[in-house]
């Protein structure tokens, strides 16, 4: 019954103007496409539970953006990189793998969990910083939890979510990081947590 | 001794192009402008060694951007914020307060040390997830150690390095947080270590 309750913990509100103006619409569950809802795309937004994951394109596809509780008044409150700008966040859905009170996984050097490997279960800022060698990770198995990795140091650029309930948690390629992955580049790793 | 070495384990190459291209110098000590040295900014950079904090400006003025261990090879590699997008790099120094092996600061709800108070020793994406009841902080005293608090949930937009060894760690109004600094808002917080 706990675990229940835990899974339904989880609301966004998101308006299609930003500072929170305009059409406005609440979710207690996954949206695949804002425009079903009048929407042309959501400006701003607040989590009021939950951990979510934000995508650039319906359908869960494109830019992840990681959205924990609090305000997020305009795009660049929760995009990590400008290089590609597109300001559009069209599809959202709840972490569940973020209720886990641990969160562990293993990072390989190579691709198809092969190379050098590295068990870790905390909070990196900078992996080289730790003594990984490269700025690169050729895959990753995720034991348990949710994961946010980052193109650059610092939890800055691209952001993956990796998560234990997501095809086994194995990512196996830089290519099912995400759809945008263009590079192996992952610089930082941090837990997501409630 | 070690303190001696410790305090010298800081290095960081510039580069006067994106992708580590274009003129090339490297720095063991800060640089309050670039410019001395035939650079018109900074376009992508390597910390090879210690933490450093860059500014938008010369002389340690403007944004301020954390520097952790790793390859920034463009701009949105380091910055958070794109409202105000400048893709400056002026001046650089290295963060010595974060050699200490814990970091501990207060929190406190409104200016000069006043209203509810929270200390805290680790790293939070979300002030508002741990019950904080806001999404702004009034003002700061850093105990020891160095952190990074960040406008945004998630350490994203504006960054604000806060230091022990900084005019006594003490912060007492959010124009003392960076002088780029226009609201008090404060939605993510986390240690700066080696």
């Amino acid at each position: 019954l706990l675990y229940f309750d835990q899974i339904n913990a989880a609301l966004i509100t998101v308006y299609d103007q930003e500072h929170f103006q305009g059409r406005r619409c609440e979710f207690t569950a996954c949206c695949q496409n804002i425009m079903e809802y009048g929407m042309e795309t959501v400006r701003s937004l607040k989590v009021e539970c939950g951990v979510w994951v934000g995508f650039e394109h319906s359908t869960f596809n494109g830019q992840q953006f990681i959205l924990e509780k609090g305000d997020y008044p305009c795009w660049e409150a929760w995009s990590g990189s400008n290089a590609y700008r597109t300001e559009r966040l069209m599809s959202f859905r709840p972490i569940y793998s973020a209720m886990h009170s641990d969160c562990r996984m293993t990072l390989f050097e190579c691709e198809n969990m092969t190379g050098r490997q590295w068990d870790v279960c905390n909070d990196y800022p900078s992996l080289q910083a730790m003594g990984w060698c490269s700025n690169e990770i050729g895959s990753i198995k995720v034991m348990s939890g949710a994961w946010v990795c980052y193109q650059y140091p610092g939890y800055r650029g691209y952001q993956y979510i990796m998560e234990c309930d997501c095809h086994g948690g194995e990512y196996r390629h830089y290519r099912e990081y995400g759809c945008h992955a263009q590079t192996p580049q992952i610089q930082s790793i941090r837990r997501i947590q409630h």
